[in-house]
Formats: structure tokens, sequence, C-alpha cells
């Protein structure tokens, strides 16, 4: 066990160990945010014929070349192509057919004119020419041909990726499975939100803040419920948790206590790999593993609300994005201008709440108060957190720093384009 | 109703007539990414008493001063503050208590000083002085106070504000509604994915698209189905959308006729605001809604896949960012050279699929294939929409252009920092 890690060398370690879930098979509407797990090749041609890109009518181009072109020529409306092609037959010279979006062209038709550009007569219609072969036609295969991969393992699934699965027959994919979090508290002082905090009593505060933290992270989290102060409680519920892909305890009062929470992992076969980080908020957090793979990813995470968010945002989510498949592990982060003086010892890298104000190229970023560990409104209004490097002591007002982005809305325009 | 209306007019009467929705009591659990609906005050004072920043010893902080600074100084460890505050009692001259994080600071007692910090003798502990008064000591309040306003209305609710609700001990929030979001396909040639696709049958991908392009806004679609080529079919559905606050209608062939939906549509008491967007891809697109207020904002969408995709980002996406009562109700957008030469005639906004790369400030964005509104593999690569001006006529290579970003993953970091 190592103790008192840079984040760096935590961040590394806490990596190494996670590795990318094993897949499984979900229907496309269920796709939503996942990652492929498998090559999706195109098990038919789209569109399977020449279709109509508009509403509009069917016609040859040659039918409305030279003097036609000019002075507009009459089609005879000959038919109709229904949806799926029905009531087409073959197009012949001075003829034009009704054809609506998606439609296959009939044979012998070449183009097709909107409906805009049109006038419909009783039985006919007038175009004024020339029309151009090809044109508001999509030719079979354009979208994709059968056999062509069309997405690649790794691949975040979206609207579009999920619309292509949909127009291509599939109804399931294989994609890489959720992280499933198991996360409990421990502290005999702990009851949950809707019960009595007299005598001391503090609301459960930090399993519900993790919730969410692994659901914004896409993972699946459970509630395993709260350990009371004595090794079997702990135990038990620590075991309800194996199950997990990872195990998130927060502590209570004295489950902060490294020497209590160590020996029940370690009966469980639990390898600490690091106790403590040279960060602040959140030295005290631990980080343990399975021999052999089996069994879940531990973070003994710190009991004070802000440190349990800001180690599960700098440890926790990036592991959590990489089983589940993701490329791109971490938080956004922006060149910010420190809008106050900040000092602190040099040994530990500090994570500084902050609200971020301007637009891209010149954001400023100012504290948004009380700092203490303790005090989650400054996190309540921080949209990011400001890196305070580990051997700096004194960041200048004025000074370029870097900001982890951790609000979601941050990018988001109040005006479009 | 008007027609071939801007872009930007589109955008306003969409936005004009779309108003924030009522609001409903949630649990706190089930309040991530909604909106706040109500203003949030303290209900108690956290943390409610003094209480430790850290696990160590509660100490008088006048013991450790003058001589006792340079020497150090033993103190008796008269006893422990258990859970809750239990087991403490007044601390006097001479004594340390053990202590551990949030328990609260026993009478007498001023300063808390790390275990790390201190050397534990038997019943003892030597401890280097001085010790500042107040040192790893939470004040009363520190956080909140009971009556203060925590959270304003239009706070959207992440994390830390679930885990500040849980902390005031609030089981409930008053939330706005998510918007329900109805949505059909229409056309006797649209099958679902898993059903065969002989006879120029299409899969009705769009449905499933557009149910994830809702749910990636926050939305809760839900699907009506396909409506064969009948009115009574298509009204019947629509019907059954009526209830919901968004109906999304996505053409199949002859739907994109819109002399066949604006009757039935009317007839359900529907006025349509406008019909024909200038833009590319996505020009046939139908906008309604009920008088007084009652009834659904009515989108018939085109039925070309990248348009119906391409317009629910100008239009819907917003629509249901404001329903819901969001501050921001546009993607981000970034500033990016142009890869490649493009032309177009003026008239209509071109939405133009494109990859992005580079980091910030250096973004180069490429087309991604195929323009035509049926490639859905050019929406498939795309990680932004570059506007390209409905007067403009062309774009150098080389050009700076606005691009909107709709890949959700574009800002996130393959490296930490």
């Amino acid at each position: 066990m190592r103790t008192g890690v840079s984040v760096e060398e935590a961040r590394a370690i806490v990596l190494e160990a996670a590795s990318v879930l094993a897949a499984e098979r979900v229907s496309c509407e269920a796709a939503l945010g996942r990652v492929l797990a498998e090559p999706v090749h195109a098990a038919r041609t789209l569109p399977p014929a020449a279709c109509s890109a508009m509403d509009g009518y069917a016609v040859r181009s040659a039918d409305l070349a030279g003097a036609a072109a000019a002075a507009g020529a009459s089609l005879t409306v000959a038919f109709e192509v229904a949806a799926g092609g029905r009531g087409a037959r073959a197009l012949r010279a001075g003829e034009a057919a009704r054809i609506f979006t998606g439609a296959p062209i009939p044979e012998g038709a070449d183009a097709v004119v909107m409906q805009e550009d049109a006038e419909a007569l009783d039985g006919a219609v007038r175009i004024r020419g020339p029309v151009r072969a090809g044109e508001h036609v999509r030719p079979e295969g354009e979208d994709v041909r059968s056999g062509d991969l069309v997405m690649a393992p790794g691949c975040l699934l979206g609207p579009s990726q999920i619309g292509m699965l949909a127009a291509l027959g599939r109804s399931g994919v294989a994609v890489h499975r959720r992280p499933g979090v198991a996360i409990l508290s421990g502290g005999d002082e702990l009851v949950e939100p809707d019960q009595p905090t007299e005598g001391g009593r503090i609301v459960s505060s930090n399993s519900y803040a993790l919730a969410a933290q692994c659901r914004e992270a896409g993972a699946e989290p459970s509630l395993l419920g709260i350990a009371r102060d004595r090794p079997e409680d702990l135990e038990g519920l620590l075991r309800a948790g194996l199950h997990a892909d990872v195990l998130v305890s927060s502590a209570g009062v004295s489950v902060g206590d490294h020497d209590y929470v160590r020996p029940v992992l370690e009966k469980l076969g639990c390898r600490i790999a690091f106790w403590g980080v040279r960060m602040k908020p959140g030295y005290p957090l631990v980080f343990g593993r399975f021999e052999g793979e089996r069994g879940p990813l531990v973070f003994g995470l710190p009991g004070n609300p802000v440190s349990a968010m800001v180690t599960f945002e700098q440890f926790v989510r990036p592991a959590l994005r990489k089983l589940a498949g993701r490329r791109a592990w971490f938080r956004p982060t922006v060149e910010a201008t420190l809008g106050e003086a900040l000092r602190k010892s040099p040994g530990r890298t500090h994570f500084v709440r902050v609200e971020l104000a301007g637009r891209e190229g010149a954001l400023r970023a100012t504290p948004t108060g009380n700092q203490s560990s303790g005090v989650l409104r400054s996190m309540v209004l921080a949209q990011g957190l400001l890196v305070f490097p580990a051997e700096a002591s004194e960041l200048a007002a004025g000074a370029r720093v870097r900001v982890q982005v951790i609000d979601p809305e941050f990018f988001a325009a109040e005006q479009p384009d």
C-alpha cells in the first residue's frame, strides 16, 4: 500500500486497474449513450433502389430538353407511385408520374421535378425545363451498401447512430455494459433525508450526491444504505456490494479512520493500492482492488461532502467512463483568468470551486466562496474546479489558470449560432 | 399560415409558442437534470453545531501555546466523541478528546489537531504546538444558516444541488415537468426495424432517432406508431398524441404532401403557424399550435432522415429546453476553419454535417461526405452542423465558420487538466 500519492499517480493507478466491461445485447431504443462493442456492417443497401428525394413528379429528362426547356412542356400524369412502389410501371415518352419522397423511381424516369416547380393541370402537369438527369433522385446505395462497415467498435451511440441501426433493420446491438456502482455510507450519526436530525445526527447526503454523479457519468448506482459503526455491519454491506463493478463508500464520522475500514476490506480480499492523495479537498481517499480481476474497484471516499464529490470527479468518474468503453475519460478544461489571488502551502493539488464568466477566449474564474471541504454551498455554485498545482503556492489575480468544467450546461448557448 | 419563413423567423415563432411547463413534485433522487420550480430555503443550519473537519484530537489551543508549543505537550485523552456527539463532556485544561470528522466539538475545546500531527501514547497524546484557535473546526452554520435562500427557481439540479437538498432534509422538490413528446411516423411503406422490407418497404427509423433526440434533450418520448396513408388513420394517431406537450410527426412517403396532413390537423383544432422554412436540409417543416394554449405544439417534420433530425435540432430541441425551464436553449457553437470550399444558391440556410478536428482556437471543420438529406451516414459521422448563411453562396476553404456542436462528447478531454 502506498500512502500520500500525487493526484497524477493516483489517477494512473486507478485507470490502470479499470478495464472496459464486457458486451451485452440491448435493444436499439435502450442503446442511447452506450458504446458499441461490435462492428456494424450494413445488412442491406440503403436506399434499396433509386428513389425520389422530393414530393413531385418523376420525369424523363429528355422530354424536357431542347425546345421544351424554354417554353415548358406538358406531360401526362400517367400514374402515381404509391408507398413502397405500388402502382408503378415503366414511364413512356411524354409521361410523368406523381411521386413522393422516398418512393422508388419508376423504370424509364431519370429525374424528379419538385411539386413547387410544377403546375398541376387536369390529368397533366406543366414543367419548365430543362431538368438535369438524376435531379432529386437518390441513387440506390447512396447512403450505405450491403456489407459496408457503417460503425466501428468504440462508437458512442447517439440519435444518428440509433437511427442508422433502425434503418439497417437492427433491433438489438452489442454495447459495453454500464458500470454498476454500489454506494454505501458509514456512520452511526447518519440518517436518511426524511428522518429527524436531533442529537447531532446528520443526513447521509453524500450517497445522494454520489448516486447523481454516477448517473451523470453514465453508470448505474445502487444505494446499499448506511453501515453503522461496527465492523460486522460494515462488512455485511461491503459484501452486498461485491457484485458491483465499483464499490464506493463514503465515510461518516469514525469510518473516516482508515484503520477501521482497511482490515474489513482486506478480510474480504481487497488489496489496498493507496491510501491518501496529496490533494485538497480529499486527502483521505482509499483505493483498492481484488486480485485476479474479480470483485469491484473499491473507492473509500472521504466523508466531507465536497471531498467526496471532488475525489469522485478526479478518480471515480474517469474510471467509470473507461469501464463503459468511452474514449475520452476526463472533463473538458478551459483556460481562464483568475479573478482573485489564491495562496496555499506547496505539496497538495488544490481543486478550487469557481464560477466562470465571460465567453470563450476571455473567461474569468472566481472562487465561489468558502473553500472548506464541508461547505457544499460553494460547490452548488461552482461551474468548475480550478487546478491549483501541487508545487505552486500562489496564483496572482489575473493569472491564467486551467479549470475543469463540471457544469454540463456550461457550453450550452443562450443565443443560437 | 406563413410559408417559406427564414430559420430565424421560424425559431422565433416556435419559441414564442413554447412556455415553461408547470411544476411537479419529485423525489430528490429523481431530480437530476431537472429545473427547480421553487426557491429552496434552508430549513436547518449546517453544520448544526461547531464540528471537527478532521479525524484527530479536540484540544484547548491555550494548552499548546507558549512554552508547550516548542517542546510539544502531552495531553490526557479524556474521552472520545462518538457519532452524533455521544460521550462528550466539557474538556478541561490538559485534556484532549479523540474526535472524528463531522463530530461536534466538545465544550471547552476550540481546535482540532489532525491525527497525522499527533503521537498517540498510552491514554495520552503528544502534540507539537502551537495550534491556532479554530483550526480544523467547522463553525456552526459554516455551510448554510436556517432560512438562507440556498437555490433559486431556475437552478438546474446536478449532483451538488441534490446533495444539498438531501443535507437540508428534503425528500422531495418542485421541478418543472419534463416535456412529453408523442412521436408518430406516417406512410404505408414503413415497417418496424424487425419486420421484412421486401417490396420497397423501409424501416420507420426516424421515430427511433427522434425518440433518442428527445431523451438527449431531457424530454420523455412516446412512440405512437405508424399512421397508414388514410386520413382516418392519421387522425386517430394524432388524436392519441393530443395529451402530449409536443407532437412530432415524421412523414413517410405521401404524408410529406402537406395538403394531406394540414386538413387533419386543422380538423383537430390545430392552427398551422408556418409551412416551409428556407433551410436545407429540411424545407418542408410544418409548425402548428392549438388555440388557448391547450393541446401540444405540433411539428410536422420532413421524412428524409437527416431533414427530420436537423429540423428537430433547430426547432424542437430549443422548444423542449424552454418547456423544461432551461435557461440556455441552444447547442454550443464553435468557430472553426473550413477544410474545403462550399457553394450553394442564395436563399436557404444550409446546415452542413461536419467533423471537427484540432483543439480550441484551432478547430478545423470538414464536411463528412454526401450532404443529401437522405444520407444518414454523413450524419452518423458528424460532430457538428456548420451554418452556411442563407444569403451566402460561397464559403472558401480556410474561411472562418460557425459550427453548432451536436456531439455531446466533443468537449470531453482525453487527457486530464
